[in-house]
């Protein structure tokens, strides 16, 4: 007999019966009924009921097991009585007469309950993570992840692509955010950074020649923390292929997210048509670079109903340049109250307030109510509602100004209209391409011109482009969105080394300083780099979504805290003299 | 048509005849026969003989390119000539005439050529890694290692273990190297430390009830540099399990390892004995802890034919306490000229030489030839002979002394008699478990008692063994050897705090210390703690034992060089002051 167990706490069923097994695992419960004594003993494949009567040779140890006690128990397999088979579990139809226990780990008082559904405070959760992570929502959520990991690196295998490990402790790569540094003990003064994501790399793999590379990779920015954001380091399925335009890339991966989300989805829909929205009609339609297409509101432009009309405000904002009304359609949303409740919701955002019409039955008609559209009249409200195609029992919203300042509390009024209407589907998960990215923006406050994103895209248009204005230049450059989440991000690359000096010159950056930036790519650009382009997706992002939770930290095993602590092993903590020592640092004292 | 491609390099063959097609890649040579240029054109999966003649409307353009320039072709299929054929190469049957080149990206001169077998130094190489990734050795060098990861990822999903990540942004633990330091910018004046290995994570796991992980984990040592070693990170199979013993954590992965040996060494044998060898017999007979068993030759203990003998250093050695002769046996090395070789060898590796013997036959009788067998006498010599099996033809040589000093020699001997004879097996792997290692182990210097390897093994015999001697004391750690390389090491760990606490005492640490190195793991433990083990096998090792190399950045993508120096992305290099200042360091002048 093995000598821990002769099968797992999920492994025992009828067929059993009678036989004398080995059990180890935790006591999730001890019940006394009657003097005999019931144990939940569990692992992490399931749940087996051991009982212990007074005649037991063992009842005298049995007696002191509390829970989450780690324990083996020798014992015989017993059917149970037809009244109490619980159908619930595998193991539902036996028990287990115990005739010997080996205590194997005792527990002290628990500062968290693994059995039940009692909440606790984040820190105490993750102090004593071994114990939270024995709770059946994070064995699910951790198996989860585990199982969409592997599934992700199948899929990608299976469209040929191979997986390769780039390096972790390399060159500082400014792409946004903020490095991670690494000292160099061998160079003193020197430091190593870990990469913010193996972009330049991927593409340094597709002038190596390897045509499809993948990449489950860990990475690491040094931000600020949030809730859906690691302090430290995170995981992407990073990828890149060769000779390919970004049709090709949408084509190769829109079958490992679909198949990962049929795959994990839980029964909840899965959208298999995925349209492309170019980055402007996203900002106008929903406020956002990142839609929930869940939410079927979809915004528009009814600046010309307000041209010279009675509305004053917005009247006079039209003769701005650059200013726009926007109308959110709001189906089912025609009352007052309703319509209230949202322009309060734009004053707490900080907006004078949010106009509306809503559109009610008065003897018989139809009427337009709510002041905007008394100021406007008859005629230009009933145009407005047939562009919105609204009608009796439904409501509009107006947002006027530079679309930049409204934009994104457009955007959010959207999502809570959807949601407070009850318009915005549950159970399903709907994926939106957004492409036509600028590669440029205007500093608002300087005026200067830098990449809106990373300047490794290639430009539409190519060098062409680049000679007029910066403002109109688009890239090929995409994200994919999914319930309102940013999950992948990608490009197709910008491999032509005097395209990509002419990208940097015209953000400010000259030649010498792209050489002292990306010189590593830079350079291997000049020795027959191929077309290439690719894309990242965010694992944690991926996995919180099919496990339904909005906190990173539920899907990690060992997260850092909001302060970037982890205070179950002390991280950060303070250097030894000898280190710092040896890495030619000292720490500065505080500043007062 | 695609834009860039209808076939790969290796997708044509005479079933494509007459097809126009198109295709993408790199000019592996361009090569003129009477007017016509050939092409070799080559991707990541293969070549394709392209063709332009001067009367293609693509000569002038095809005439251009030159090694290495990535280009698109766009031609017809033609089928070679019968005496052309080159059935080497799957496109060998067919050649494709061009009718139109696109150069997607040109290249400069070539610092090193990626057709042929010229050598560069390392320097150049990895400075222009990008080429040299092209060139057919690396690049079968790096598919192996990917196809490698992924067998060995599937074996272990198939025994039903699960891959975790763990922490990589983590806190020092110390573990015998040396932890690269992570300056935290929230916390001024702390560091967080990149993993050594996730020793402690793993066990975390175990405590909190997974059962069996695995993780493809990248590792961080600070260490000096070797040819066989990454001075920065390295990744290994890292696995952990509840409830088994050592045996149970053999018979998991030995399928694994010898399963991807089988899939991967081209048809080398792999032995399916793997030979249980305790620490102490390794040194004896092997004079190692990594033994190469493809050398048959085992080691013996002869001091009892020289106690008292007429050799007098040896005799007189042997009444010092601790002291042994060894004998090496070497068969078919016996002539004078090859033990005199092999004395010359000790002789370099600092030892006054090595001891003699060897049978050659005169006069049709056997004769113990060399000085030693005289000073000895027959008796004697003949019987060292029958110990160690030896006839006419073979020769023994000889160490004394205590066995820490000349084992590592002897080692050494063993492997160049077996290398030299011709005694060792090419061709084939042969591994070993090495188990029983020592716990503890006593500063020659200092006289002090330490923990030989890590302080996480389980002591055989538990506490009750602790209470003894503690150099007597083994524990449940285990290695395992292939072809002269550690290739795994691992234990059953000690999941008792109580041992743990005494295990430490004994080497110094009190509990105070216990908790401040290994908090996290230590508290853990006091919350139901399952017996668990497991053990980490390089990957590096492996694939450089599978591809034949002997440096181990053949077979990283990106490795640094001996100098721990990216040259090609600059890494390490000097922060800006902003984020010196955000870090609160300061980098002391370097000391004169």
């Amino acid at each position: 007999m093995h000598r821990y167990r002769t099968h797992t706490c999920a492994g025992l069923d009828a067929s059993n019966v009678g036989e004398s097994v080995r059990l180890s695992g935790w006591v999730h419960r001890v019940r006394d009924h009657g003097g005999i004594l019931f144990i939940d003993l569990r692992d992490t494949y399931g749940m087996t009921q051991v009982l212990c009567d007074p005649d037991s040779a063992a009842f005298a140890e049995v007696e002191k097991v509390r829970a989450e006690w780690c324990i083996r128990i020798d014992g015989e397999v017993k059917a149970r009585d037809p009244e109490l088979v619980n159908p619930k579990i595998p193991t539902g139809e036996i028990e287990v007469f115990v005739r010997g226990i080996e205590v194997l780990g005792q527990a002290k008082e628990l500062p968290l309950q693994v059995f039940g559904d009692q909440e606790y405070p984040e820190e105490t959760r993750l102090r004593h993570r071994y114990l939270d992570l024995r709770r059946e929502a994070m064995q699910r959520n951790m198996t989860l992840r585990s199982n969409v990991v592997r599934s992700i690196r199948q899929r990608m295998w299976d469209q040929e692509f191979r997986e390769f490990q780039t390096p972790i402790i390399t060159a500082s790569s400014p792409e946004g955010a903020r490095d991670f540094l690494v000292p160099s003990r061998l160079h003193p003064g020197k430091f190593y950074a870990l990469p913010q994501a193996p972009q330049q790399f991927k593409q340094l793999l597709m002038v190596s020649g390897f045509d499809r590379y993948f990449q489950i990779a860990p990475c690491f920015r040094d931000e600020d923390p949030r809730a859906d954001r690691s302090p430290t380091d995170f995981y992407q399925l990073d990828m890149e292929m060769s000779f390919v335009e970004q049709q090709d890339v949408f084509d190769t991966i829109q079958p490992v997210i679909q198949g990962v989300f049929e795959e994990f989805g839980g029964g909840r829909r899965v959208d298999a048509d995925w349209p492309q929205i170019s980055y402007a009609d996203a900002a106008l339609w929903y406020g956002t670079d990142k839609p929930d297409l869940r939410n079927p509101i979809r915004m528009q432009d009814v600046s010309e109903h307000f041209r010279g009309s009675g509305f004053a405000i917005f009247a006079r904002l039209l003769e701005q340049e650059g200013t726009q009304i926007r109308a959110i359609p709001a189906p089912t949303g025609g009352s007052r109250k309703f319509c209230d409740r949202m322009n309060a919701f734009a004053q707490k955002e900080g907006l004078p307030g949010m106009g509306y019409i809503f559109w009610r039955e008065v003897d018989g008609a139809m009427e337009a109510a709510g002041p905007l559209a008394k100021n406007i009249g008859p005629e230009r409200t009933e145009a407005i509602r047939q562009q919105l195609g609204l009608g009796v029992g439904d409501a509009a919203f107006f947002l006027g100004g530079k679309p930049s300042a409204f934009e994104r509390v457009a955007g959010k009024a959207r999502t809570v209209i959807g949601d407070e209407l009850g318009l915005t589907e549950t159970d399903r998960f709907a994926f939106a391409w957004i492409v036509d990215f600028p590669i440029y923006e205007k500093d608002p406050e300087t005026g200067e011109i830098d990449f809106e994103h990373n300047p490794f895209s290639m430009p539409q248009g190519g060098m062409e482009a680049l000679q007029g204005d910066p403002l109109a230049v688009k890239g090929f450059q995409y994200d994919l969105a999914c319930n309102g989440y940013e999950l992948v991000s990608g490009a197709i690359r910008n491999h032509k080394p005097e395209v990509m000096l002419k990208a940097f010159e015209i953000a400010g950056y000259g030649e010498e300083e792209v050489k002292k930036r990306f010189g590593g790519l830079f350079t291997a650009f000049q020795y027959g780099a191929p077309p290439h382009g690719g894309c990242a997706a965010g694992i944690d992002r991926i996995v919180m979504l099919l496990a339904d939770e909005e906190n990173i930290r539920e899907v990690i095993l060992f997260p850092m805290n909001q302060r970037a602590e982890d205070l179950m092993m002390g991280a950060p903590s303070e250097p030894t003299n000898a280190q710092l020592r040896e890495l030619s640092l000292r720490v500065l004292p505080a500043e007062s």
